[in-house]
């Protein structure tokens, strides 16, 4: 990638019609993002509202219809964070009926996520009226618990809402770095002392969540924002040729299937939450570092060359991996993409991210999208047919593809706030200033 | 089913032209099903055998190879059961390096499959020299050792082997019917109380299994029997017209997803289990209803109309699965219908049944057989094609196939034996005499 980027800058400037070509083509897929980001949203705000309990339905079938009423922690906290994202940022979301749903979903957390308060580990999942039915022994349903709280606090300016978030973020802070007792797991002498990469991540993503909009928080969090960037890189493995989802605690390659598991959505994803750490930091060399080895590398490797789309797994030896789903196209890792790679073009300007961008946006919107019902499909076989016709599920509820959609939409506005009507030829074309606003 | 029997049984018996033909049709079958478990033994014989630490790899890739060193406890415990069954009924299997490669393997289950001995809960996957990963919080692993134990005991005499089938056994009725606490699973107030068809199916496996050569035991297991019968018996719900997976604790339907869910599969591994207890206490009553319930419903429901091959998992009310591999076809429900139907032939005589025999096995040959590498695929899109390439992995071993295999020639050189030549036409023709012995 770096050296991609120095091939931009050393190209001549692009003449003006290139330039109205490339507008055009962000105008383009500007409206195609904003209308479908209308659509998405108008099928959560239709069909998941639970009006009796508080909280949502994310079982839903193709049409919207509720197949189960479980309510699963992970997608209520999402749910709740992306409402409120969506209410703090567009105006056309700007509804009470946007806000209070996302406050009626913090509700039904506060009172039932936790099992035996006040303990903080919260359930995987509970039912529709909020008893518990099943924990995980991770870190996760009080991750998105932290998040959905820190942006009710941001919309309402309650404190209370900011209380529990920074509360639960100092205790997954504890786990992670200091005793992972709590979380229930045995330990178990021939189980390696192994990390995923789901767990710093996460963290990260937090970091960037609570430090955002308050300079104290940022400052609190600065040291572990680092901490967690550096064991993210360490996943890069073999001589910077692979990223690996689980290595050792001290950065090593384990062995076996757990140690050749290789997941490329999850490093794309890994790719946005790091470049936009780089960009805080203001540190280039980490920014060409991340677009070379979290969004080319797994781009390179993942995408499918007979039928198109990312595969889910893969083993980093070329061998068959051993989860049934492994070449199926899901569409988070595909909407993960998309903003990795506009956030890359939008960093860097090298043109080759804004083509990935395109190529992985129109695989997705061709592939995944429902014109009939609305919202999109979540589950292709490898060829690209639907699997699963459910929109919502354990694991599929209103977050990754609005918050994809919303984040294109703003990364793709400000990319054509940037282009300048007729500018004067320089050895920086526009589009080769590296735009950190944009990836806000 | 009652009525096809009744149906059959009213025909005008074949004429000899036709006897023939069906003589050659299963003299065919016998010799196809031989072959192959002639080759799917020579596979693991060759790949699978750990000289150093005993046990088994069962992580071998197409052609073999060892992609992983991890020892599965289920997968160990069903080597060493199939190998000594093998070799008890199979003269051309009676080898000593069968026999002592199941011994190695018996004595790497007695070393380290428990965790903490003299606590009797075993891990679910080892290390290769056997130290624990990972423990499940149910049954599967003590049971697959119990069957494990019992077959080495048959086949080498050993007190110490039935001892600790015998014992293991008594856990696991007691985590069952008595306290399930020493599983580990917490109690959370909103999991509803629901039972999972595999524990009474497994523990009427092992009836059998502890049962068939010891008439004490045979008599201690009974009351057991008897109440695993009925408790898989409740899994069939809906005026009779599904079998559920999971229901209630008092044999009710269970709201939502986990209610709702089906295993095809499952249902006719259930069937040939129930099937062999109703031979065992000459109830043709339930033989009737087992063959009706658990092995025409399922295949009716479960077979793909559009490219053969069972489903996994299905929806009673035919929604949307939301296991990601719902509509692959896997070996293991192919190898379990092959040995339901044609146990179901044997039994009743009703061609319904050896025709659907004949579907079964024929598309099973033709989809999971691997001509090049020997073994079967294991796992295959909808519509057929190879969607891994392993031979073994984390829950496919040497177990369902062989045992599908052994067991299906053993049936069909009974009925070729009971096919004398030339029969005396009469009202019973022979193929409609109910043939207990083919079912042993």
């Amino acid at each position: 990638m770096g050296r991609a980027v120095e091939k931009l800058r050393l190209q001549v400037p692009s003449p003006p019609q290139d330039m109205d070509k490339e507008r055009e083509a962000l105008q383009a897929w500007k409206e195609r993002v904003e209308q479908e980001l209308d659509r998405v949203v108008a099928f959560w705000m239709e069909h998941s509202h639970d009006q009796e309990h508080g909280g949502f339905f994310t079982c839903l079938g193709r049409d919207g219809q509720v197949y189960d009423d479980l309510k699963y922690v992970w997608l209520q906290g999402r749910q709740v964070w992306m409402y409120c994202r969506l209410y703090r940022k567009f105006e056309r979301f700007r509804s009470p009926e946007v806000l209070d749903s996302a406050k009626a979903g913090g509700e039904f957390l506060l009172r039932f996520a936790r099992v035996a308060p006040p303990g903080k580990k919260c359930a995987f999942v509970l039912t529709r009226d909020g008893l518990p039915i099943k924990v995980q022994r991770t870190i996760f349903s009080e991750c998105f618990y932290t998040m959905a709280m820190n942006e009710l606090w941001r919309v309402t300016g309650e404190a209370r809402y900011q209380n529990e978030a920074v509360g639960m973020m100092d205790q997954i802070v504890y786990w992670v770095r200091e005793d992972p007792s709590g979380l229930g797991r045995p330990c178990l002498p021939g189980a390696p002392a192994s990390e995923s990469m789901a767990v710093p991540m996460m963290l990260l993503n937090l970091v960037d969540q609570l430090g955002e909009a308050d300079e104290e928080l940022a400052g609190t969090y600065a040291e572990l924002g680092d901490w967690c960037a550096q064991r993210i890189l360490q996943h890069v493995q073999r001589d910077g040729q692979a990223v690996l989802e689980n290595v050792s605690e001290d950065g090593g390659e384990l062995s076996g299937c757990l140690g050749r598991h290789q997941n490329p959505g999850h490093a794309l994803e890994a790719g946005w939450f790091l470049l936009r750490h780089a960009i805080r930091k203001g540190d280039p060399e980490l920014r060409a570092r991340v677009i070379d080895k979290f969004l080319l590398l797994p781009f390179r490797s993942g995408w499918d060359p007979d039928h198109g789309g990312l595969f889910y797994f893969q083993d980093a030896d070329g061998l068959c991996p051993t989860q049934l789903e492994w070449a199926m196209k899901l569409w988070w890792p595909h909407s993960e993409a998309m903003i990795a790679f506009l956030m890359g073009y939008s960093d860097s300007g090298d043109p080759t991210l804004l083509h990935l961008f395109y190529q992985v946006a129109e695989y997705t919107f061709r592939q995944f999208r429902d014109p009939e019902h609305g919202e999109w499909f979540g589950y292709l076989t490898r060829e690209g047919k639907v699997a699963l016709t459910i929109k919502g599920g354990p694991f599929k509820g209103c977050f990754h593809v609005p918050r994809c959609l919303a984040m294109c939409e703003e990364m793709l506005g400000a990319l054509l706030g940037r282009l300048a009507p007729a500018p004067s030829p320089g050895p920086d074309c526009p589009a080769a200033v590296p735009a950190r606003q944009a990836a806000k």
